[in-house]
């Protein structure tokens, strides 16, 4: 449980090799499975396997991860859907790695859609088009807000994101993302070797936070923006995605479909709406 | 069927806003389709669907991507396994997005492995060891290789690579996967919006230029070194990765194993080696 691992390493400058010590991003495997249906016929589910960035001691962001996870799949809707959410201790060789949710009895789970998305990898059909018609279909419409947030905060959340990055300072390859409200306030920074994990990171506090919908939001993102993480942020309601990379032409089809704002590139006093 | 495509967007410098184009990296999905078994009973079955960037117009790209996945994920070891690879035409919604490969009738597949790969999504087992050693099961154990390098042919990669990139320079939103020799010239640039999608696109080229195993090359890598790209190098036998960004502690952990050197952080005359 961690975010940070030590490392021994030669670090070359021109030919000049020296040997010491640095840190590395931790990458470690997360099952998180489900447990659901009636208090009399109950039965146990893996319904995915990622690549995460464990987080800090408590497990909380485990916790978050798979929330934000079950959430931005359509599976849950409210804290009042988990009965407990909790890393299992059976299997001392997963320690750590395997967190089991308890769906309230009332939660019905579309397994054909679950798995049609895990098989993708991306959530969607096969066409651009038949992607974002099947987003649409799990939403409730285009978003409608009336967010907005002046140029001078948006060119500031680099560096507001950064301060409020413990990992990413040690090892300087891990990802963030940060919720901020119209006064540019950080209110929440998740961490993750995975972008995809530090987004659903991010919405499975949001929503143990009550927070959700985040209309009233925006949400930065270290890397760049894919059709995926629009996706999720469509779910969640987001109306603003700010990003320090380049968003795909997909992400900028679906986020017009949504009524997301894109700000891509912001750096060095710039950035570009799409 | 392409790399980019333009967008008009709003570019917002300070406080001052103006009205310009712009090129976006193509995001689309791809399905992969196996034909199979003997040819009195010959089957059909989708085994991946990824987001990716198409590449060029004659689909070649599409035909990497799709065999460097299948090799690194054990299906097929030879070109002689394939005995074609082709885009299908007969769903018009979907054209240019469906690649359909035929494999040798003697080709057997291994469908329990890849249906867990792909559910995974991480190739591998529930912790790191395991992780490991499931790689280690699936390869001739750790890479023997006498190939070196020189610290200033390190250091000039970057560059050398950037100047062969034609779709990052557009959109500066693309991964890129090399291969290059001791003398550091570059053989092979592949680019996609995923950086697993860019070296499965590499390694698939390198098939069908029979370069396999790539004992005496290695490989410059974009983006950060997650533990999946070790794993496909390690089958593909490349025994020198080169980033840009930071290895995870458990691709580390593999390289290791399977005596991979990995650089990273090679920017600006320096460069970390794990």
């Amino acid at each position: 449980m961690a975010f940070v691992a030590p490392v021994t390493i030669q670090r070359v400058t021109g030919n000049e090799t020296a040997e010491v010590s640095d840190l590395l991003a931790v990458e470690e495997p997360l099952e998180i499975r489900l447990g659901f249906g009636p208090a009399s016929d109950r039965q146990q589910r893996t319904v995915s396997v990622t690549m995460r960035t464990p987080g800090d001691a408590t497990g909380r962001h485990d916790e978050e991860l798979a929330t934000g996870f079950l959430f931005t799949e359509g599976i849950i809707q409210q804290p009042a859907d988990v009965l407990s959410c909790r890393h299992c201790v059976q299997d001392a060789q997963k320690a750590g790695n395997v967190i089991r949710v308890e769906l309230h009895p009332t939660v019905s789970v579309d397994w054909a859609r679950l798995e049609r998305n895990t098989f993708t990898t991306s959530s969607c059909g096969l066409c651009g088009k038949t992607s974002i018609e099947a987003a649409l279909a799990q939403t409730c419409g285009p978003l409608t807000s009336n967010f907005s947030i002046t140029p001078e905060l948006i060119h500031a959340l680099p560096e507001r994101v950064r301060q409020s990055q413990t990992a990413f300072a040690h090892t300087g390859g891990i990802h963030a993302a940060a919720l901020f409200n119209a006064a540019g306030t950080i209110l929440l920074v998740r961490e993750d070797i995975g972008r995809h994990n530090a987004l659903d990171k991010l919405i499975g506090a949001a929503f143990w936070q009550d927070y959700l919908p985040l209309s009233q939001h925006g949400v930065f993102l270290s890397g760049r923006i894919g059709v995926e993480l629009v996706q999720k942020s469509w779910r969640a309601g987001i109306p603003l995605l700010v990003a320090v990379g380049a968003p795909s032409s997909l992400a900028v089809d679906m986020a017009r479909e949504a009524h997301i704002a894109l700000a891509g590139f912001v750096r060095n006093g710039r950035y570009n709406l799409y």
